[in-house]
């Protein structure tokens, strides 16, 4: 007996679960959960079926397309196997070595292929936990030239998903395309609230009594893709920017990690610049 | 066109969702949201079906049954129709307040038949709203002749449930089970931390750094019903007892609101000493 | 005895908590509770003291006067003496339900002198609970007469604090000056994200998963003043704009309630454009 | 110029803030931050008081010691000194991680002297950050023989505070007292719910909404002692009592870094069985 994850999107319409449900009952499958949701103003229909038994993945998948609609996408994800990720990381250590912890402990399930630096100052802590480290330096390169480098590095692992965990670079549309909505980023603040550079000093400025973090794909808007996760916590007059730089880095790891959990368990959809999570 | 929701449970078997979701399909009726759990120890099934579309309440009943295993019990609860409620109450006014509110402003949707009182303090508040209040006084009265009063006032009400909205009365096994899960409860502390009497002065004495509240079903036990919903809130060395006391009030009234939220919502299954929110 | 909030603030000098509980020292009042804030940048020193004993007001305040630097602002507020308020409403019920409410349950220990609506529809609500209410129609005005007319009403009363409990008036520089510091707002985002109109339309269209509000004193820029308090919910794909406004409600009150018990225990400095809560 | 950290405790009498800044003051002292509490009921006064200047520490605690009542307890703890701490474990390796992780990164600035493990599963991750590892067994070993090695390992590096992180073994009065109020530990429940062993099992059993995790000193009452801080996360329906475990984790975690970080700020009072948190 295996698990599988089963993702369908396609346009709405009459009796979709009990087709795709019915499908799964034909070929002797036991639905462990189901989650569906269908946006009212578009009209699509999105469903997360968790699925336990002995799978002809190939004929599944065919009885599925003859029974849905035209434009429907559908996706059979083995539970055990875990994504691939190539994780990107400028100086600071939270957000990388969260990942790194949680992996080691079973509390993530991911493959880090490798932990990319424009500074090498993350490689021996990547390197303790048995990960390669590449330092791919920007410094007497052009954008262009260091994404080029960083794509090649990237590509050859063949990840699943790129994660900026406090990547500080601006990235190219050229970029963000060649890997789209697989491109993770958290941003330390609570978007919209303070899109762009230093947002802690901003907040600080504000005199905010709330700050967070949002973990969201890459468009080529800064700060714009889907939102997956936000986290917040309180601060007060008590916080310096700096004591909320501080502060926040406990929300960042968080709201990265619980992205990554989302992703690992095939619970994002991206839907417009939103996502569905199931 | 009319919306209701289909509240199914039954002994779990394979095609469940299938069934169900293609007898609504049958009836040409479009499913707006579907969430379902089968409890993995037990074995049983759980689904709440949020239907639009032309009813045959009758005709749709009699096809699920036909599909069904049995031991299944499936109801259809019209989405426009109001639970009635009939709330019991002592002298502390902020949780009925918060409800007479609530169902002033639209944001619960329920019908107060009747306010009872073991003291009359919160008549006149009651009454603003133009809900009838009773007064069943406890004094010079033995448990259970006054208990049998509050059931003769309750019951020319025919409510769907009995809220004790800091109703400071121990009851009877018999008055409970005249309400079988149908007497909900709001616990002044985080169950099961402190059940019974004075649990703000408990929770002060030892030092806790979080106080909460405990909406449940009522059954035999003090304190021991299936917990419906649970809020919390940070208190520190500066709460004596009575602030503690006062903090908490706004986490009883949010916890037992949200719990009448979700009656009114059909998404409260009780599954053994534990509740299932779908 | 007698309780006082012995409020002050000046330039920061060596010595400045030593001088002022000194003073208190010498006349017998018994210190309940210190705190001070110092701003290291602009080097602004706050202090609330709460004190008990017998008080002769004018010695104190002349002896606090002579020990501290020029420049500095020292108040004496009695802790049984409430504040007195006049608050702004349009047509929805939450935010000025849950201030009636939670002043008739003893919350909140303001004294609500009017509340005035530019709609009639909240007259009913108000003068349940004995408090006279004013329609201010700004239909067939130019919005200076109309505000002309809400000063009119409002300085009758010479309340401490004017509160825009969900007023949908946008006021003019005149009408703010006219107040300085003294109007409290509940802005129904978690700003500085979306500021301005519609927040939760803008909010599901930008698929944020955390709501807020925020409870600020009112200057000349809109939605700019020094934040009092923010609160946060969570909110999913399945919230329209329409439920997140609805769970937003809860956040409001919430929110403005507590801005008012902090301005209520005399514990809200303004410095520049923040706020300090001691 | 240097900062230290002047903690205070003594029996309340009148005067006392300004007895201690005056003394601050006279010897050229800036104040920098100031909190102190007095207990309602034992009138027992507590102070934190951050200081900045040159020190004279022997002129400066005898000057204290002239002015304060007789027994009253002050120590002046320099910023920059890192507390000492022995941190022991069993197998879960989350909390260490964590800890281990923000020494790394700064968020926790403590001197890990050594990690002790009753099993050997952790000493790999422990000599990654380059902490030694001692693997004291406990089998073979009545629980006396077992911890007498621990203390002779412990001891030997001095720590000031032993942290259980962890640390699955019930511990002998003799143990706990050799370290008065110097051991801290994580408890994975909400205290006073669950106290004991398997809290998430119980938990799951109970159907709580909401489940938590307990910092706090130990003493000879098994799970009793004074609470330090707690943190909660939610649950439902969906989650096993292992799904709890885990969720539990990050509550664990969080709720033992934010008490060694008060614990490294000195804001940490013990006043009977609970703490006040300056």
């Amino acid at each position: 007996m295996e698990r599988k994850i089963l993702v369908t999107e396609c346009p709405d319409s009459k009796g979709l679960i009990a087709l795709i449900t019915g499908t799964c009952a034909q070929h002797q499958l036991n639905i462990i959960r189901n989650t569906e949701y269908v946006d009212p103003v578009s009209g699509q229909f999105y469903m997360r079926t968790e699925l336990e038994g002995v799978f002809n993945d190939a004929q599944l998948l065919a009885d599925l397309d003859a029974a849905l609609p035209i434009g429907s996408v559908r996706q059979l994800h083995p539970k055990a196997r875990q994504k691939r990720v190539v994780i990107l990381v400028t100086k600071e250590a939270h957000c990388l070595g969260d990942i790194l912890m949680k992996v080691f402990d079973g509390s993530l399930q991911l493959e880090i292929a490798a932990v990319i630096g424009n500074y090498a100052e993350l490689a021996s802590l990547t390197e303790r936990f048995g990960v390669p480290f590449i330092h791919v330096c920007h410094q007497h390169l052009d954008r262009c030239e260091h994404e080029k480098q960083l794509m090649a590095q990237i590509d050859q692992f063949a990840p699943d998903y790129v994660v900026l965990a406090k990547f500080m670079r601006i990235l190219t549309p050229d970029f963000v395309a060649h890997y789209p909505q697989r491109i993770i980023n958290i941003h330390h603040s609570f978007l919209p609230a303070f899109v762009g550079a230093n947002p802690y000093q901003r907040a600080f400025e504000r005199g905010v009594k709330i700050i967070g973090a949002t973990a969201h794909f890459v468009n080529n808007e800064l700060d714009e893709g889907p939102i997956i996760e936000q986290m917040v916590t309180r601060v007060d007059h008590n916080y310096s920017a700096k004591d909320m730089a501080k502060a926040g880095r406990d929300v960042e790891k968080a709201a990265l990690s619980k992205a990554l959990l989302l992703i690992q368990e095939d619970r994002v959809f991206v839907h417009g610049n939103k996502t569905v999570l199931l």
